[in-house]
């Protein structure tokens, strides 16, 4: 009989978004009437843009013609579209190499598969509340983590404690779900203390679009230094509406190289590679050609717009909870805005009490770890009209009559 | 500073595939008026059958259109999907329960992160030669393997060795890169065998659409008794053409529960639902959409127009070897034909010899494990006519005059 991974033994019962899934699938199941709108996974509701659709249609047709098939694509991703990648990050004055990029289907594979390149003896620090992808993956692996705190004291931008040795740290800015966004003497301090202790930074930058100050960094790769520190996800998922379509990618620099028990030197971008050509065969051509034309001149304008859509939503939503005197983090360079849940409660009843009075369906924090635990997630990802009637609702609900 | 996953420099230097690559690049660099022909990596040529193309060019303008457009899907695969791949088996006489499906980007993918449901002190049994995916992710993970000899003397059909234990067996039939097949006695053995030890048999069914004949079985879960001590995962690559498009599936049925150290039960079914849900984000929609036609009625029917075609080659290439004498594997179930490197050849030798000489790219036998070394793998996935050109260079070349 095998020996099965009795690390898993230790995983949260559900999987926060299956939970929520849950949930509402019980109360529509029950009131089918009722119209509920959904503000809690921070899933896009924005078609492609004008760029991405025409490439898709183009792609398609490629692939039926023997003359334009597409068979196997390198591993690493096609030339074309990791060189749009690399002059994507020029933009904001940021160098990259094209031998560092490695295209995937998207950042939740590549966070979660990062684990696969190091031991499991490291000390790991994630910040809570965050992302459950980073700790379930470490937990999965049998990895002891400790936590970074983030709380209102810190307006939810945890620094680093310079007495605290780690190997591995990650960062998600702007954060999931907090919204909150570290400026550039803050990730600078990151930079510096992995430096110090020769740590690899794991950089989240998914939501890095919605950053609209020039000011604030959209990669790790604007602060000098982290290319000796640090790995950075990105994804198209909220850039240009991917979620269901299905691409990212992760930046693994060539100087990061680490020296062995025996003193071999070891390349993270080497063993990133060999880690992708073994377990991973290429993202889809077809949606490479869409990603490709994202990050052309007209791809970006065409996105701006979508992005701008949902900064209208996070203005209504954040509008509402100021005028509930409701305080909130967010919301301005992020999708995402978090709040303390009102009336004392704890996030999963707020949850069940938004759900039951008005049909609003937000994310309860903690399920993004124990910090969370009386906070509430929502996102600026539905519909304007929805966005609108959703915090009608809320404030008809919360308002102090 | 990080301890990095030491395992990988146990890793034999290059991916086999990369490395093959390499020296064709150094050849045509050398030689760029050459007509280099390669029936070496397994990759289709036919375009997409017209049903997937119609499908993913609908899928496209789905996702133009906010009425349409879709975001992140099941992490499993969308119920039509799993509910075709289940009507497929039933096609051929297997029952499978929808539950067990599993949608994804490909088999490789899901061949290589199924190690991470298992513990490491596992009796892993590898068939040589084999898909060098099953060693390459379990060296990688720090588990050891104990081979399963396939040779001549048992036609690269190696049977169980009932004195030896076992927790977990790799079986890939029809073979790649031998061919090879077994038929239903032969599987009936092994699952017996597996049932014995209650150890699991990940099965790859990757070249399932190749067998023609009923008698052989393209599931292992034609056998009785499999659903209790199989994983089987099946891909779109060769079967549709879908190299290069990405869709693959594996089967995780629910019988398969074994008791943890504390006496606990632990489902297969659940824990990969759980590593999906965790590091997985669903197949691009339009990738599923596509997926669903190709098992239409349609879509089945237009799909064999394409494999007969690679039967046709497989006829080409089997044909050239009978009448040079040398005697080979596959080619009948399978897009594969696998020899014995003539004139005493070791497998990069003869790589190298065909190149130079022929400008033919085949894959050495060593790559695919220590019972490859002195054998060649020739794939019938290339055109028509250039198989033909292929082959009759290989007769010039290899006749005895």
């Amino acid at each position: 009989m095998p020996n099965l991974n009795e690390n898993y033994l230790k995983l949260q019962e559900n999987y926060l978004f299956s939970e929520i899934a849950h949930r509402v699938a019980a109360y529509t199941k029950q009131h089918p009437e009722k119209n509920v709108i959904r503000l809690g996974i921070g899933d896009v509701t924005r078609p492609l843009c004008q760029c991405a659709g025409e490439a898709l249609l183009e792609g398609a047709k490629e692939m039926m013609s023997a003359d334009t098939f597409k068979g196997y694509g390198p591993e690493q991703g096609y030339e074309d579209i990791r060189k749009a990648i690399v002059d994507y990050y020029k933009r904001s004055g940021v160098e990259i190499d094209a031998s560092a990029v490695f295209v995937s289907d998207g950042a939740k594979s590549d966070t979660g598969n990062i684990t696969d390149l190091f031991a499991h003896d490291n000390v790991i620090l994630i910040p809570t509340p965050v992302y459950p992808v980073y700790v379930d993956s470490n937990v999965m692996c049998g990895n002891k983590v400790e936590y970074i705190e983030g709380n209102a004291d810190n307006d939810f931008l945890p620094m680093p404690d310079w007495d605290q040795h780690a190997d591995i740290i990650y960062i998600c800015s702007p954060n999931n779900p907090t919204g909150a966004c570290y400026n550039k003497s803050q990730l600078k301090e990151w930079v510096d203390y992995a430096l110090k202790n020769q740590a690899v930074i794991l950089f989240d930058a998914a939501y890095e679009a919605f950053v609209s100050d020039p000011e604030l960094p959209r990669s790790i790769y604007a602060v000098e230094g982290a290319k000796q520190c640090a790995i950075e996800f990105c994804s198209l998922s909220k850039t240009a509406g991917f979620t269901g379509t299905r691409c990212g990618y992760t930046i693994v620099p060539q100087e990061l190289v680490f020296t062995a028990s025996a003193g071999e030197e070891m390349s993270l971008n080497a063993m990133w590679n060999r880690r992708q050509c073994t377990k991973y065969n290429g993202t889809s051509y077809i949606v490479q050609k869409a990603a490709a034309a994202v990050f052309s001149e007209e791809g970006i304008h065409q996105c701006q717009e979508n992005l701008e859509y949902y900064r209208e939503n996070a203005r209504v939503i954040t509008d509402t909870l100021s005028d509930l005197g409701i305080r909130f983090y967010g919301g301005v360079h992020s999708p995402y805005v978090w709040f303390e849940c009102p009336k004392d409660m704890d996030s999963w009843t707020f949850f069940d009490y938004l759900l039951h009075e008005i049909q609003v369906v937000g994310t309860p924090g903690a399920g993004f770890g124990e910090n969370g635990k009386r906070y509430f997630r929502l996102t600026s990802f539905g519909t304007y009209e929805n966005t609108v009637e959703a915090m009608t609702r809320f404030q008809d609900l919360l308002e102090t009559k």
